[in-house]
C-alpha cells in the first residue's frame, strides 16, 4: 500500500526541511562542493521583505518527501512573465509514486494561473531519467543556447569597471 | 570623432523603443517567428503594480541605441538572489564603441550593490561573437545544462493534470 501525499505551499517552519533538501539535490547532482545554503538567508528571501522565490513542499505522514522552489522570470518576445523552476527534489526512497509530476503540475497550474506564457527549468545534461521523464511531460530542450555566469570576484571585477 | 553615449533606467516613455530594439534583436536571433512583443504588456510588466524585470537603455544624440533586460532569479545553493540578463542589445550602426560592456557593467554593478551571488545570462551556440567577448569578461559556460521549457497548450495541459 503506497501512503498518498499532499502538495503545500511551504511556510517559515519548513526553512530547515528545504535546507536539508537542497543539501541532498547537490549531493545527487555532484555539486556538493558547491552548496553553501543556509537558513538564515533562506527564510529571509523566501519569507522576508522582499521575497526572490516561491517553495511547494511534498509531505507524507508529516514528513517533508520533496520540494519545488520556483520564480518568475519575464520573455522579451512575450512580453510576458513565466516561471522558471530552479530546483526539483523527491527524496529516493519516495521516488516512483507520482511526487515530482503532481509537484511539477502545481508550479505549472501557479504558472497558467498567473497568465505567465512559459515554464522553464535546466536539466544536467547526464540525468537521462530526468531529461525522458520531461520530454513525456511536453518540454522541448532548447539545445542551441548556453548559460553563461559571472561570480565571484569576476562578479565584483565586472560591477567595478 | 565617437559621440559619447549614456546609460540611464528606462522610464515609461521608453516602452515603444524598447519594443522596436527587441524585435531588432529577435531578427538578430534569427527568432523575429516567435516575437510577439506589445508594448502594453510591457509597460504594464515593467511599470505596472507588480514589476517582472528592469531595463537599462543606452542612449546617444537623444536616441535609444541599445538596451538590456534583466530580473532577479535565485541559486538554492547560495541561498542567495542573482541577476538574470534576458537581453542585451545594441544596434549594428552603434557597435565597437563599448555600449554593450557598458551595459553588462553597469547590471553587474547591480547586481554587486543588491549583494547578488550570481549574474547570468544565455547566449546562442552560433554567436561567437558574443561568447568570445563574454570569456573576456570573466563568464564561464555551464555546458552539461540544458533548458527545458513548456509552453502554449502543452503548459495548459500540464496545469490541468
Amino acid at each position: 500500500m503506497t501512503a498518498t501525499f499532499v502538495i503545500e505551499r511551504a511556510t517559515p517552519s519548513d526553512v530547515g526541511d528545504i535546507v536539508q533538501l537542497i543539501s541532498e539535490l547537490a549531493e545527487f547532482e555532484r555539486l556538493l562542493d558547491q552548496c553553501v545554503a543556509s537558513p538564515e538567508q533562506l527564510r529571509e528571501h523566501l519569507f522576508g521583505a522582499r521575497p526572490y522565490a516561491e517553495v511547494l513542499m511534498a509531505r507524507q505522514g508529516g514528513q517533508s518527501i520533496g520540494f519545488a522552489l520556483f520564480f518568475h522570470n519575464f520573455s522579451t518576445f512575450l512580453t510576458q512573465p513565466g516561471v522558471y523552476l530552479e530546483d526539483i527534489y523527491v527524496r529516493p526512497a519516495h521516488r516512483g509514486q507520482g511526487v515530482g509530476e503532481a509537484l511539477l503540475r502545481a508550479v505549472a497550474r501557479i504558472a497558467v494561473e498567473r497568465g505567465c506564457g512559459r515554464f522553464e527549468w535546466s536539466v544536467l545534461d547526464w540525468n537521462q531519467r530526468a531529461i525522458d521523464f520531461y520530454k513525456k511531460l511536453g518540454a522541448i530542450q532548447l539545445t542551441d543556447w548556453t548559460v553563461h555566469r559571472v561570480s565571484g570576484d569576476a562578479l565584483l571585477s565586472l560591477g567595478r569597471g
